[in-house]
């Protein structure tokens, strides 16, 4: 099977169906097929071949997905760029990929020049933007004018389909190669899950295009037929504004997005009624965030996805109806319909229900390997399963609690304060927008509760304010011993709270064994 | 990805969870896991190795689920056996397969001796009744208790996973060799349609689970997890029965299934309204059926699956908001989400909309190839589409009309007449429970439309009667001249209304080339 076999069905079945929403521009199925298939005549022109990778470093766009489609339909393999990095990122994933063509947008553009100094092996940019062509580039809308239709490569299979670089905040990116099978399983494993089948929907990109966790999504809305709605980046008014505009169905985003989403007032007014699925992943969701988001967003069902992009990315999921489960809304969910997953020790072996281990996963969706990392690979794949490097625990009915998670614990006084619990009995303050608890140094009681808060609009909570109303809730000893207020918390690419920044802040030491 | 996986996450998440009901008898999957393991082992003492074929002859039971799994789990390849054939052409397809061990239950193991005369090469028959076991064979249940339990041999992707012997009733039956991931992309792919997932949902076992209809669902099952609820075969009363005790949620049917279970008095007290999903296959379904079917099953979505044993078996499918189309409900849906379908000429162009040609598809559900016949392998796949031999057309949204229900036609003092419009008038009529209409040979018309019709229970509808009805509904001319009634119709393993051999009556010089 091959990620473009959507297309073809797509045009068979609603060539008149808009494909793309960008703004005022729609693009129907038809056009999308046709623009597919001379821009990938344009790529084989500029000499891609089989397995040739293609990079794109741009915001979301209509002609990220139709780069998405035409890369693989010329022959050749996919690799995104992170936003979030530096040129020299940027450039040393273009000489590790031997990146010749890479597509960017306005917003990227004017770092070009520092990306071909340091990358030499970029021998073309394509710009994407709607300006006129900058020097040195060549037009995308030049090349779908010029270039002749050509008939799918039929790239499928086990062949690579992308190269998705990981790891980026924590040490050297790798490249992970994930097939065209690979990327197709996870879709249609977890759309088979029922979470989030919803034929001729329309779902919306507002997670950045580039990462995986919104590229796991494109793939599964081509799978069951649909629309993509596109907005540039997330932004609370944006996004509520797509929503109400074009009737979106889907979206995946993560839980600090969904929680600006519900509170932010510039959103306030939005009808968000049409949406019927949320997937969200990176974290789990606090209590009182998920009751203003069920609130906000009536119709929608909830469903979380907890998986890596050496998993194509879905490994688990929290179906809708276990989220009515108070104990369960901690956990990641249960393997995926397409996967397997193991809590093993390190021996490899598994271990008894209950004990921690390392969440290991097997299946169709487990990438073909690091690219040019052979040892790496084969250490990540021992005994056919794939080592996630995450600590976790499994319950007696499969579901998942990624360490992390449990870990994320503070030792107070020999008193154990599980992070989350705080956090949740913070969110439920009025004055609080979202929050995160973490353990700093204490000199009298070796850790003490610390909670960065970001108020709500308009609130300025106080320290002791914040510190009665968790006591109203939950022990004593819970409570944070001191208060930050802050504009923002630090996040991911892939919208986590970094909590080891915010704990580097506090053991200069560096982190504590807890990512 | 495997067969076995769904039961490594069934007993991982739903260990206490009923796999099978049968009768009385119940079986938790944490049962079924070890019962399989065991039987496996007990597999590989009988000589059992990677890829050696193990067959089945019997009704449905628990027994044939567990044969299902512990076969690849011990590396071998299952081959069901049509329940339909004589001694011997189950003779022909075990040298064929070269099978050494057969499966039969207490209605097949009469046909034993005369088997094992035709075909030395079995030399293990496995009893898997609940009698004493007749000489010369073993039994399933002291396999199993002698077994041990062996790790999964984890079989899977491209490996085989059974050989479906298929065109026994037109020619020397072919044996289908279908890989796990074949399987698995049909169950997966039909599940991600949104029209029949259902977690956790319990399906019926009433179709035969040696056809692969049956078989396809029992994937699917497994892969979203639930209850298999079995009954030895299909008697109206029975499935009504099964149906109401254990709030079954899912069944595939044929459509003369589905009409003796709406119609049949002995079914009329039972509760069916946990019935979600109701699957048919093998031939549209008559506009009277199907109003009488939505009435009896208020709760139940139909969907229509078209495709055939090559094809894993799932081609293209008619979702339930189409059932509300008029002109749709004669055609068999659109390409699945796994699948890719073409109308094509004799050379293999695809022809423009509307206009009838082959019916092909390509995707990962495609068959590994005919076992042992690489020269009718070549030609049913040439171009990298399996080409079905099904005529067809598509209209410019998608959706493929079957030209077997095209061309089902007479031709009648020049004008043409459609069986279906004829049969759909039929079968609203009250003392018609079912009916086929074909052409036969007319001195003065050249063609004459006749009805074969079988009576609702208690009912004896004269042909002047049901001439004067059909004229009420459609044009005089298409009114059957000749009016027949009968016990019942042929029907083929599968459950369709074989025509040909009602033809076959009329036309000594055989078939008028509608099959």
């Amino acid at each position: 099977m091959e990620i473009t076999q959507a297309l073809h069905r797509a045009v068979q079945q609603t060539p008149d169906l808009p494909a793309t929403i960008f703004g005022d521009r729609v693009r129907t199925w038809a056009e999308c097929h046709d623009r597919v298939a001379r821009l990938a005549g344009a790529l084989q022109g500029l000499g891609v071949g089989d397995g040739d990778r293609v990079a794109m470093l741009s915001l979301n766009s209509d002609r990220f997905h139709e780069y998405l489609f035409a890369v693989p339909w010329a022959g050749g393999v996919v690799t995104p760029v992170n936003i979030r990095w530096s040129p020299a990122e940027i450039a040393s994933s273009m000489e590790d990929a031997a990146v010749a063509i890479l597509f960017v947008d306005d917003t990227f553009a004017p770092a070009v020049p520092a990306v071909r100094a340091a990358a030499p092996v970029v021998t073309t940019v394509v710009y994407c933007g709607d300006g006129d062509v900058p020097e040195g580039m060549v037009g995308f809308e030049d090349l779908i004018r010029r270039g002749d239709a050509v008939p799918d490569a039929r790239r499928g299979r086990d062949d690579p389909y992308g190269i998705y670089y990981t790891g980026g905040t924590t040490g050297t990116p790798k490249g992970v190669v994930l097939s065209h099978t690979n990327l197709l399983a996870s879709a249609l494993g977890s759309t088979a899950s029922g979470a989030f089948t919803n034929p001729g929907g329309r779902y919306l990109h507002a997670a950045p295009m580039f990462h995986l966790a919104d590229g796991a999504a494109w793939v599964a809305r081509n799978v069951v037929g649909g629309t993509h709605v596109i907005v540039p980046m997330f932004t609370p008014a944006g996004v509520a504004a797509a929503i109400a505009q074009h009737e979106v169905t889907d979206v995946l985003l993560v839980p600090t997005m969904i929680q600006l989403l519900v509170d932010a007032p510039e959103a306030a007014d939005a009808d968000l009624t049409s949406l019927r699925n949320l997937l969200y992943g990176a974290s789990p969701i606090s209590e009182a965030v998920l009751e203003r988001a069920a609130k906000r967003l009536p119709a929608a069902d909830f469903t979380q996805a907890y998986g890596m992009t050496e998993l194509s990315p879905v490994a688990t999921l929290l179906l809708p109806a276990d989220h009515g489960v108070d104990r369960l809304r901690r956990s990641a969910g249960r393997a995926a319909p397409h996967s397997e997953v193991r809590i093993v020790d390190e021996l490899d072996e598994e271990v008894p229900v209950g004990g921690v281990g390392e969440i290991v996963c097997r299946g169709p969706h487990v990438m073909l390997g690091y690219w040019n990392r052979p040892d790496e690979t084969a250490t990540a794949l021992r005994g056919g399963w794939m080592h996630t490097g995450d600590g976790g625990r499994m319950d007696a009915d499969g579901y998942v609690y990624v360490v992390d998670r449990i870990k994320d614990m503070i030792v107070s006084g020999g008193e154990n304060v599980y992070s989350v619990e705080v956090e949740n009995a913070l969110a439920k303050h009025p004055g609080v927008a979202s929050c995160a608890v973490i353990g700093v140094p204490d000199d009298e009681w070796g850790e003490r509760v610390h909670a960065v808060v970001v108020p709500a609009a308009g609130a300025a909570p106080g320290a002791d304010e914040l510190r009665e109303h968790v006591k109203g809730l939950i022990a004593g000893y819970k409570a944070p011993g001191t208060v930050e207020l802050r504009d923002a918390l630090p996040v991911s690419g892939a919208g986590k709270i970094l909590k080891r920044e915010l704990r580097a802040e506090h053991w200069p030491q560096g982190d504590r064994g807890v990512s």
